[in-house]
């Protein structure tokens, strides 16, 4: 039996919407998700988890309420429980995050940028 | 204040051991570990989690018992908990791992590729 890769170019091909991420794979109770991303986000905090952010394409920041880490493909942050964060960026950037099932992309503040949450692609 | 974002190149080039998966970030329980492989892996299943795949540089296969998955960079794969795999590069493969804390990267199978656990780069 043949088993087939998951190819992040081929998810990424399936999708336009900005900021609303896609569920490609579970692990346990995490799932990885794809998102693009452009101009700024809404300021939030996950409560109950950290969360990763691995950049597939393009640059990024994600602001923090005492500085900020800057992004590039091939690089990668966590976000520890808690922390109020805003990403940020200039052009489409494309992400890889990971978190666990169930975690919503606005956190704790809501708001229009919520997005539908467990959609895979 | 700046942070400091994990660069995959950065770190893969603090190591060269191969089969000696290195952890670079946390993520709650979970840890993310690059490790460097070439040739041919024992087999073995972690029976407590699943373990996800995602390759950075070059091609891999992971054997299993009934077929086999193709990666080359860009890709991954989550091996379902239990289930009896074997990685193989024909050349060396550079990988990022995400598995629990604590999970040994023999799993059931010990023996003489079982690396030391919890090494950070």
């Amino acid at each position: 039996m043949t088993y087939q890769a998951i190819v992040f170019t081929e998810k990424l091909e399936k999708f336009s919407d900005q900021w609303a991420p896609k569920v490609i794979a579970e692990m346990n109770d995490y799932q990885l998700k794809l998102v693009k991303i452009q101009g700024d986000f809404v300021w939030h905090a996950h409560p109950q988890t950290d969360e990763v952010f691995i950049v597939l394409s393009g640059d990024m920041q994600i602001e923090f309420r005492d500085g900020a880490v800057d992004l590039s493909a091939g690089g990668m942050f966590v976000v520890p429980k808690g922390v109020e964060h805003k990403p940020f960026a200039a052009n489409e950037c494309e992400i890889l995050l990971i978190e666990p099932v169930g975690v919503v992309n606005t956190g704790d503040a809501g708001g229009e940028f919520t997005a539908e949450n467990d959609v895979w692609v």
